[in-house]
C-alpha cells in the first residue's frame, strides 16, 4: 500500500517527488494515533509542519500507529485526517492540493507485536531503497498513557533505530513520573533504550507563544531590564492557569495526580525558569539555557506544608465516587486548586514572591505571566489634574499573558511607564484598539500591547521545533529531576490534607483568595462554617492554662499559643530588664524545640531591646560554628541574621579553637566562664532558656554526667550517647544562679518525661532536668498539651 | 476701667462672678492683639475658651496688650473683638449674652516699657485684691516676630510673676529658630526666664483634629495595629501638606525660611514623630509621650543632599525682587517646594520610606497623613465577579486626612478590608454619604470614615489645652532641639543649590514627581531645558578623572564623588568575585576617612552580596573592641550593624584575648595569620583597603617600624608614635599578595604627603605606603581633588 502512495505522489508533477529530495527523508511515527491528543492537536500540526517544510528539500512520510488492528485503525485515523483544517493564511488551492498530498504520504500501522515493529521498520527501508533515498530521520511520537512507554521504547530501540548517519527523535508526553522515586525509574527506563539528546519531551505550555517569548524578551530587553529585574524593583510575580472545566470524565487520571503534578509541576514551573533565571549568553543555545535553569532550581527555597494553599471543587467527590465506583465514605484528598508561594535565594531574587497558582472549576479561564514592579514613585499632582502622560505613579507591569480570558489571544504587555519593549518584527506586532478593555487593574491603553502575528496552536510550535532539533523547548532528564526534586517535599507533606471545599465558578467569591504571611500562605476568609468538621477544635479554642508542675508555674497551651506566649514573656523580661540594667543576658539552648521561637522572636517581636541583648549559648555541639549540626548556626539562621544584635553582644561557645574542636588543653571552657564573669554580673545571667530531652537531660547534661551536674565548675565538656558525643555546656550550679530559667517542652514525644518529671522528685544523677532549681531566682515550665496531655 | 468692666459683670446675677469663683482667677495677656494671627484665630480662640469654661469655676480676664499706644490700640482691639462670631452648635441667646461678657472682661494694654509690665502686673493684683479673689494663673500668648522674645521674656519674668501657688504660662509662636544654633540661643535665652514647664511652644499642627487625634487612634486600636505597625506590613508612609496659595506678599518672612523651615521642619515633623514613636503606656502623659518622642528622633537616620527634591515657583523670583527691592541678577534658592525621603532605623521601621511634602502654588490645598500597607494577598476569583465584600486584593491605607481637599473637612479614614477602628463616640461619628468620591485611588465606600462631632479650629483646641496644661500638645525644647539636630545637616547641605523652577497650579504637571532609588530621591522628569540655567556647573558636571599615580591608576574627584565611584566600584568588584569563587575577602582599614565609605555602602549598595562576604581588619589598636577607639567599633557602627553580613564571616583582630590586650605571649597575630590561612584561598585577599597617614604611614606599619615592612610574618605587633601606641596590622607583604588594593586618601590635610608620594619611588622604611606594589594584583588610588590639588 505505500507503494501505491509513493506512486501517486510521484505523479504529482507539481509538488516535489520524494526522489528530488536532496536533504533526505524523514519519517515521523505517530504512537496512539487515533487518541484523544492525535485527533485534537497532533495530526494538525504534522499536517502544519508538512505544509510548512514541502519545498525544505526534505520528503517525508506519515505512519499512524496503535494497538487497533488493521482495518479498523485504518478507517479511524482517515476520518480524523479528512478533518484537517487549513490555516486562514493559506491559499485555499494550493492547501487542497497539500492537504491531497498529505493523506496520500499517511498511512496506518497496527504496533503491538515485536514483529510488527520489525515490519514497520523494513517497510521504511524498502520504501527508502527503491526510491534512492537518503534517510535523515525519524520521529516516533508516543501519545500514549506512560505504563505504555517501556515496552515502545524497547521495540524501537531494538527493531525501528534508523542506520548510522540518520536521527532518531522520540517525542514523549507528560505524565512523566509522579514523584521524584518514580520519575527517576521512568527516566532510568528510558535512558536504557536512547540517549539523552534523542528524547523530546513535551511541555506543551513551552509551545504557547507567550511563555516560549519569556526568554527572547529578557534577552532582547536587556537594556531596559537589567537595572530593574531584580529584587529591588520586582514586588512579586504570579504565574497562574486558571481553567473553568472540571475533571469530569477524566477523575481516573486526576485522582492519582491533582494540580500540583498536572500543572504546577510542569508548566507553571518552566514559567518560573524562564523568569528566574540567570539569563545565558546565548539564549537559543539549549546546553546553555538548561545550565541556567538548573542553577535556578538549585537557588529555590525548600517548600513546606504551609507554603501551599488548597482546594477541591465540592462536585469532584461525587464524580471520583461514580466515575472510579467508589464507596460513599471514600475521602479524596486530591487538590484541584493550589496556591503556592515559591522564593529563590538567589542574590538577584531573595524576598521577591512567586505566586504559582491553578485550579479547576474556577471563575475564568485564563493563563499569564505577570510580573509587578515596585511603586518608588510620589506624584505631587493630584490624579485628576494629570495629563494624558504616563504617570509613574501608575502600576508597573509586564505580562506575558498566554491566552483566554480578557483578552483572548497571546500576548506581552508592558506597562508605558516601563519601556517601550524591543518586540521581533516578523513575529509580534503592536496591538492597537480595546481601549476599553481593562487588564490587571489598569486600562489597556496603559499598555504597549503585542501579539504574535500569526497565531500558532503549541503543538504546531513543538512539531516544529522538533523538526528544527531546538532541544532548548523540550524538557530534558536533569531539567525533569529537579522540578521533581522541588516539589516531591510539599506534596509528601500535603498528601493526607485535607483541601478546603469550594462550590465552583463565579460563586467561589473570596473563598480561594489567600495571603502571604511571614513567607508562609493561607487562607484569608477563615474556614466557612458548614464545610468545618464540627470534631475539630481549632489551636485557637484553648486559651493558655497557667497551674503548676513541680512546684513551679506551668503554662500550658497548644504549641503555637505556647511559643507566642513564651516570646512574648521573653520580650517583657527583656525589657525590664535593660530598663533596670541597661543590659540583657540571655542564655538559648540548642536543639529543634527552640526553632520556632526563634523565627517567632525575629518576626515578631519589634520592640525586642536587641541592641542591648547579650545572646549566649547553654550549649554546644563540638563541631564547627558554621556546621548545620551546629547550635549556633541555627540560633544564627533562625534569629541572629533577622535581629540587630551587636558583634560583641553575640557569644558562642568557643568549641573550635586553634582549628581544632574541644581540645580539653584550648581550655575553652575556661575561656567562656571567664568571658561570662567579666560581663554577666555575678556570672547570674537574666533569663537561661532550657529544654528537656527524652532521656530527661538538659543544656548538654546528661544522665549520669561527669561533668556540669555540680561542683565548681561553671562551664564543662560533657558526653552525649548520640552523635556528635561531644558537647560543652553550662553546668548545673551555673544555670541555677540565674534571675530567670523558662524549661520549653513541646509535642507527644517528650509526653512520657513530662509524665515522668511530674512525679520524681529532685534527681538530677538520673534526670538532669530535675536539678534545675534556682536558688534565688525564678522558673516556669511552658509545657504543650501534646507533651502535658500526651 | 478695668473697674468698671468688673462691676458691669457682676451686675449680670446670671453669670458666675469672678467672687464666686472658688478656682481661682485667670488672667490672659495676649501680646500682639491687634497682629494678625490675632484677629483671625486667636481672639476666636480666647472667646471659645470662655465660652466653654465660664461654669468651671475659674473666673477670667483678658488683656490684649502691643505696642500701639493705648485709644488707637483700643479701638483696634475692639473692632477685632466685635466680630467674634458664634459656634453654631451654640444657642444664640446664649451666645449674645456671653460675647457681652467676654468684651467687658477684655482690654487693652500698651506694652513696650518696662514700667508697662510693672502697671499691667499692679491692675492685676490690684482687680485680684479688690475682688477677693485667689490668682490661680497667667497666660501670656507671645503673638509677635521672635526678636522681640527675649526682651518681652525679660519683663515678664521679672515683673509679671504671679505670686507663689498660681501657675504661669508663656506661649510661644514659630519660628523657634532658624537652624539648630539659633534654635539653642534662642531656647537658651528664654530658658533663663522661664521654667520648662511654663513655655507651651505652639505648633498648631497638634491642634488639628486629625493630627491630635494620630496617637490615641494608635492607642486605642493597638489591638489591631500591634501586628501591623510596622516595616513588615506598612509599605510607605506620605506625609503632606500642599497649598495653592504663594508667598506673595510674604517673601520678606518667606525668602527667610523656605518650605523646610516653614513646614517640615515643625508641623510634618510632629506627625511623623506620632507615627514612628513607640507608644507609651499612657498617651496623654506629656512626659512618656516626650520620651517616646525624643527616642523617635534619634532613631532617624542623617539627611543628606540626595534626601530631598526641592522646587520653587517661577513666579517666586520676582515677588522676591519686588518686595524686597532686590536687583534683576538676584538669584534666590529658596525652596517653595521639597519632597524628602526620611528614614528611621529603628527597628519597627527600618527599610520603610516615609515622605514628607510640602510646596507652595500647587494644584490644590489639602493635608494628610497616609499609611500604605503592603499587600500580601492574592484573590483567585477576578476583579468583576467578585462580591460587594471588601477584596483583601484592594489597596489597605490609613489616612489622617487634617483638612481641605477633596473631602474638605478632617477625618480618619481606614480601608474597611483593615478594621473597623475603636474611635471615642463622643468626638468622632462614623460619616455617610459622598459614595462618588474617590480618594487616593479608592471609592470613599472602601473606608471606614470617620469626621469629628465638632469641628474645631486648631488654635481653639491648642487654647483649650493651654488652659488645661496638656503639654503634650506643645513643644518642649528638648523636642525642638532634636527636629532642628535633624533638619539642619540637611538645610546646610542644600543652602545653595538651587531648586527646580515650577510654573505653578495645575500646570506643574509631572514636574514635580520623584522617586525613590537607594535611599535617596530625584524628579522624575529630566530638568526642563528652557528652565536650566546655561551658565550653573551642577557637581555631576565634574566627572571623576582618571590618570596615573605613582605608575598606577588614579581615580581623583571631590570627595563626595570619589567615595561614591569607589563605593561603586568596591561592589562590582565584590558581585564579580562572589560570581567566580562563592565568596569575597574584604579587608578594611580603620581611621576617619573610611567612615564616609562605610555608611554609603550601608545605605546605597542593596545588592551588595554582603551574605557571601568575609570581612577583615587591616590593622586594628590595642584597646577592646568595644571601645570607641577600635578600628572595628567604628566599622561596627557604621557598616556591619547596618547590613547581613553572616557572624562567621566577620574577623576582628585578636587584639583582646584572655582580657588583655595584645600580649605578644596570647599569639593574637599567629591566631589571625592561622584564620587567614584556613579561609582566604593563598592568603590573597580579594580586597584590601587602605589609607595613607601624613608621614606615609599605612596600615598600622608606620615609617621604620621593625615589624612588618618586610619578613615572613603576615600579621604583626607594631608601635604607633600616637596613642593608643600599640597597634595590630596585616604586613606589607601579605597586603602585597592581595588580588586588588585601593588606597583612598581625603582632604586638604593630605595635600604634602600625596605631592611627596608622586616624587618618591619605593622606600617603604621611611614611608611605608610607598611599599604598597601588589605582586600580582592590581593597585588603584582614590585621591580626592582636595588632596591631590591642595
Amino acid at each position: 500500500m505505500l507503494r501505491r502512495v509513493l506512486c501517486t505522489v510521484l505523479f504529482v508533477g507539481a509538488l516535489p517527488s520524494l526522489a528530488e529530495a536532496s536533504q533526505g527523508h524523514i519519517s515521523v511515527v505517530l504512537l496512539g494515533a487515533t487518541g484523544d491528543l492525535a485527533k485534537k492537536y497532533l495530526w494538525q500540526g504534522l499536517f502544519q509542519l508538512y505544509m510548512d517544510q514541502v519545498s525544505s528539500g526534505h520528503s517525508f512520510t506519515f505512519h499512524g500507529a496503535a494497538l487497533t488492528a488493521l482495518e479498523l485503525g485504518q478507517r479511524l485515523m482517515f476520518d480524523v485526517l479528512k478533518k484537517l483544517a487549513c490555516p486562514p493564511d493559506e491559499s485555499p488551492n494550493r492547501c487542497a492540493v497539500l492537504k491531497d498530498q498529505f493523506l496520500k504520504l499517511s498511512q496506518y500501522h497496527q504496533l503491538k507485536t515485536a514483529e510488527n515493529y520489525t515490519v514497520l521498520n523494513r517497510e521504511i527501508e524498502t520504501l527508502l531503497r527503491q526510491e534512492g533515498l537518503k534517510e535523515a530521520g525519524r520521529i516516533f511520537y508516543f501519545s500514549v498513557p506512560p505504563f505504555a512507554y517501556t515496552e515502545i521504547a524497547r521495540h524501537i530501540n531494538s527493531s525501528c533505530r534508523p542506520p548510522p548517519g540518520a536521527w532518531l527523535r522520540v517525542v514523549l508526553e507528560k505524565p512523566f513520573g509522579h514523584d521524584l522515586a518514580s520519575a527517576q525509574q521512568l527516566a532510568a527506563e528510558l535512558t536504557s533504550f536512547f540517549r539523552e539528546e534523542e528524547m523530546y519531551r513535551v511541555d506543551h505550555y513551552l509551545g504557547k507563544q507567550a511563555v516560549a517569548h519569556i526568554l527572547p524578551f529578557r534577552d532582547q530587553n536587556r537594556r531596559f531590564l537589567d537595572p530593574i529585574w531584580n529584587r529591588h524593583h520586582v514586588e512579586r510575580v504570579e504565574i497562574v492557569l486558571k481553567e473553568t472545566v472540571d475533571a469530569k470524565g477524566r477523575t481516573s487520571f486526576y485522582e492519582q495526580y491533582g494540580v500540583i503534578r498536572d500543572v504546577l509541576q510542569n508548566h507553571l514551573t518552566e514559567a518560573l525558569m524562564f523568569l528566574t533565571m540567570e539569563l545565558p549568553a546565548n539564549v537559543t543555545r539549549a546546553e546553555e539555557v538548561l545550565q541556567s535553569k538548573l542553577q535556578a532550581f538549585q537557588s529555590l527555597r525548600g517548600l513546606e506544608k504551609n507554603s501551599a494553599v488548597l482546594g477541591q471543587y465540592q462536585a469532584y467527590a461525587n464524580q471520583v465516587q461514580e466515575e472510579l465506583q467508589k464507596t460513599q465514605d471514600y475521602i479524596s484528598t486530591t487538590p484541584t486548586f493550589a496556591g503556592v508561594l515559591v522564593h529563590s535565594d538567589s542574590l538577584r531574587w531573595e524576598g521577591v514572591p512567586f505566586l504559582l497558582t491553578s485550579g479547576k472549576a474556577l471563575d475564568e479561564r485564563v493563563g499569564y505571566v505577570r510580573v509587578l514592579f515596585k511603586n518608588r514613585a510620589y506624584c505631587t499632582q493630584r490624579e485628576t489634574l494629570r495629563d494624558a502622560g504616563h504617570s509613574q505613579c501608575k502600576a508597573k507591569q509586564i505580562i506575558f499573558y498566554i491566552g483566554h480570558g480578557t483578552l483572548n489571544t497571546p500576548a506581552v504587555l508592558v506597562s508605558r511607564n516601563l519601556f517601550r519593549p524591543v518586540m521581533p518584527e516578523g513575529s509580534w506586532r503592536e496591538a492597537v484598539g480595546q481601549s476599553d478593555l481593562h487588564i490587571f487593574g489598569q486600562p489597556l491603553s496603559d499598555y504597549y500591547v503585542y501579539s504574535p502575528v500569526k497565531e500558532r496552536d503549541a503543538y504546531s510550535v513543538l512539531i516544529s521545533n522538533i523538526y528544527h532539533g531546538r532541544k532548548d523547548f523540550f524538557i530534558t532528564t536533569e531539567n525533569l529531576l529537579a522540578s521533581w526534586g522541588f516539589w516531591t517535599p510539599l506534596l509528601d507533606s500535603i498528601s493526607h490534607q485535607p483541601p478546603r471545599l469550594y462550590p465552583g465558578g463565579a460563586e467561589n467569591q473570596h473563598l480561594l483568595d489567600f495571603e502571604m504571611v511571614s513567607g508562609e500562605v493561607a487562607f484569608i476568609l477563615a474556614e466557612p462554617v458548614e464545610l468545618l468538621n464540627p470534631n475539630k477544635l481549632m489551636p485557637s479554642d484553648y486559651r493558655t492554662i497557667q497551674s503548676k508542675f513541680r512546684q513551679r508555674p506551668l503554662v500550658s497551651a497548644w504549641s503555637e499559643d505556647l511559643i507566642s506566649q513564651l516570646a512574648s514573656d521573653i520580650e517583657q523580661t527583656a525589657s525590664r530588664t535593660v530598663a533596670r540594667s541597661g543590659q540583657f543576658h540571655l542564655a538559648l539552648s540548642g536543639g529543634s524545640s527552640p526553632v520556632v521561637l526563634f523565627q517567632r522572636l525575629a518576626r515578631h517581636h519589634y520592640a525586642f531591646p536587641w541592641k542591648h541583648t547579650h545572646i549566649w549559648l547553654v550549649d554546644e555541639r563540638c563541631v564547627p560554628l558554621t556546621d548545620t549540626e551546629s547550635n549556633f548556626f541555627s540560633l544564627h539562621s533562625h534569629l541572629l541574621q533577622s535581629v540587630r544584635v551587636p558583634y560583641f553582644n553575640v557569644h558562642p561557645m568557643p568549641v573550635h579553637l586553634n582549628q581544632r574542636l574541644c581540645v580539653e588543653e584550648d581550655r575553652g571552657t575556661e575561656l567562656y566562664a571567664k568571658e561570662i564573669m567579666a560581663l554577666v554580673a555575678n556570672a547570674s545571667f537574666d533569663l537561661v532558656l532550657l529544654g528537656v530531652g527524652t532521656d530527661g537531660h538538659t543544656a548538654s547534661l546528661f544522665p549520669h554526667s561527669e561533668n556540669g551536674l555540680e561542683g565548681a565548675q561553671t562551664v564543662v565538656l560533657t558526653e552525649s550517647p548520640v552523635r556528635p558525643h561531644q558537647r560543652m555546656s553550662l553546668s548545673l550550679p551555673l544555670i541555677n544562679k540565674a534571675r530567670q530559667v523558662f524549661v520549653l517542652v513541646l509535642g507527644r514525644g517528650k509526653h512520657d518525661i513530662t509524665a515522668l518529671l511530674s512525679r520524681v522528685g529532685h534527681e538530677p544523677r538520673k534526670w538532669p532536668v530535675s536539678g534545675v532549681n534556682p536558688s534565688s531566682g525564678q522558673l516556669v515550665w511552658y509545657v504543650d498539651y501534646e507533651a502535658l496531655l500526651g
